[in-house]
């Protein structure tokens, strides 16, 4: 027996939650695509700042956004919490109000929940099924040398919001009396605390079709590396197209930070990153959510970005 | 970023594990069953005796079961491993081969992996979808009064192997020098440590259609007790009737240590309680993997169990 057991019985919890439970399983007949997040506490989030609400939101709008990625509807969804007896009922509650707000907000059923100890924290695992037409299926693997590099929504504002609560959980580790400073950074820690899918539900509803995607969760480096060495191909951004919210361009400068850094690596995004094809372009600029930051080149070019003073920088992130 | 951070590159281990993966999403255009686990080092499983390789195995087995328990066909597995940096790559390659293993040999489709850090050990989280047609799903909450209980398998062998393990592991810290004594209990040790799934593939094979059905992770008083919770009905079980193994009786015996106690409340089994209707008695009765152990009674008769002495006592299980 785990001699760390939580206090909370699992059947008394799965009782309190069976109202949340469809059990109608009524996916439609379309193949299913699966995407799966872990978020494990010390490592993905530290619960100083982070409202249990919020992280149980995110956690579903990561698992979908990995579904998006695929073209995907998200449809089911599953989840299991591990907790250590550190977690009160209460904080459940919150953690799992969260859940079932972002669920019902998406049209997601939850269609099952497991409660089990964890040896140390809070471990959130979701399993996720979307539906999707096997023909609309997207990976991240058939991008073509010419096709242009498209991103939804801005980048490095959720990795900047998260700078600003680690910041100001030192200065009020040091001086507990200290307030945290977060005038006129809402939309900053929103992007981390509590991030919205990317804008396009499905691209099947839309003109254009992404010929390759993936998501950003470890932000547009990395990303485009993936992309690249999936599609065995070189590529070409444009530093002047990354885009980055104004406000977080400024409150970084503030902090001596340089924005395409984190645009470039910060992660946390939770947008799409795509590939189209150059006669969409005209469909592509027409839509404000969506920008062109470059295209795709063969292999043996490499992996560049083209900075505003017109240099060149390979790029490069942590794991490749 | 992560203060723990696992030094193998995630990238590096995708791109190694990419053979694996099956990109065809070729499930087929059923309504499909979603399951999902997590195991967590030092809650769920102690490396010092536990092999990765059978650990992998194990946790595509205990997924399987979920999906079996809803009368569903294990068609696409996903999997997340959380690592700290204590892993070195062999230690991962023998847990992914005991995954790789048990996906072929069950003909699962290991649809996506991702690897993640962890803040402390070793943590699997599994997400699985199976095939099911609508008409044939089985849940945990339609069984009737009247009707026969029956399990898969036998109970307690995978937790005496546990209790065994632990044993020894104690010697051992005790005086380095012993050596483990494990002789003809074979049995036992595989049933925790490479449990197969529960016989029973696919009940739409088969002539008889459970009426209610789950899976007995928890031990048999636990499933009992959420089976008789969610049909809101009460059992009688005979002690006589439980499937233990003679080998595990003994060795049980030997620690005096009494079997139905483990039979009931040990868990690890990973086999099927279901419950069929009186008249299909006849042809369960010819199907040498299944015991029928009792009967499902009324709510105000209670959850109990006849002893081999004709005594009667309550079920219990922790958590109720």
């Amino acid at each position: 027996m785990p001699e760390n057991e939580h206090p909370i019985s699992k059947y008394k919890l799965l009782e309190k939650y069976a109202q949340f439970i469809d059990n109608k399983n009524d996916a439609t007949k379309n193949a299913p695509c699966l995407a799966s997040t872990i978020f494990t506490e010390h490592i993905d989030f530290d619960l100083t700042y982070f409202p249990l609400k919020h992280l149980g939101y995110k956690a579903i709008v990561a698992t979908m956004t990995d579904i998006l990625a695929k073209n995907g509807t998200p449809a089911q969804v599953r989840v299991a919490l591990a907790l250590s007896n550190r977690f009160s009922e209460e904080a459940i509650d919150e953690l799992m109000s969260g859940i079932v707000f972002c669920c019902s907000k998406f049209n997601i059923a939850l269609v099952g929940l497991d409660f089990k100890t964890s040896a140390i924290g809070l471990i959130i695992a979701t399993s996720m099924i979307g539906n999707i037409d096997e023909n609309q299926q997207i990976n991240n693997k058939n991008a073509k040398e010419n096709e242009l590099i498209c991103v939804t929504g801005d980048l490095g504002s959720a990795y900047a919001g998260l700078i600003l609560l680690e910041r100001e959980k030192q200065v009020f580790q040091a001086d507990p009396t200290q307030q945290p400073d977060f005038i006129g950074v809402d939309y900053l820690l929103e992007r981390y605390l509590k991030p919205e899918p990317p804008f396009v539900r499905a691209f099947h509803e839309m003109p254009i079709q992404p010929t390759s995607m993936l998501n950003l969760t470890n932000g547009l480096a990395s990303g485009l590396l993936q992309l690249c060495n999936a599609s065995k191909l070189g590529c070409t951004i444009f530093e002047e197209k990354l885009p980055i919210d104004i406000l977080t361009f400024d409150k970084l400068k503030e902090l001596n930070i340089v924005a395409t850094t984190i645009a470039l690596n910060g992660g946390e995004d939770y947008e799409l990153l795509f590939t189209i094809k150059q006669e969409d372009y005209d469909k592509v600029k027409e839509i404000k959510e969506i920008s062109v930051i470059g295209y795709m080149t063969s292999e043996s070019s490499g992996k560049h970005i083209i900075t505003n003073d017109n240099k060149q920088f390979e790029l490069k992130a942590q794991g490749f």
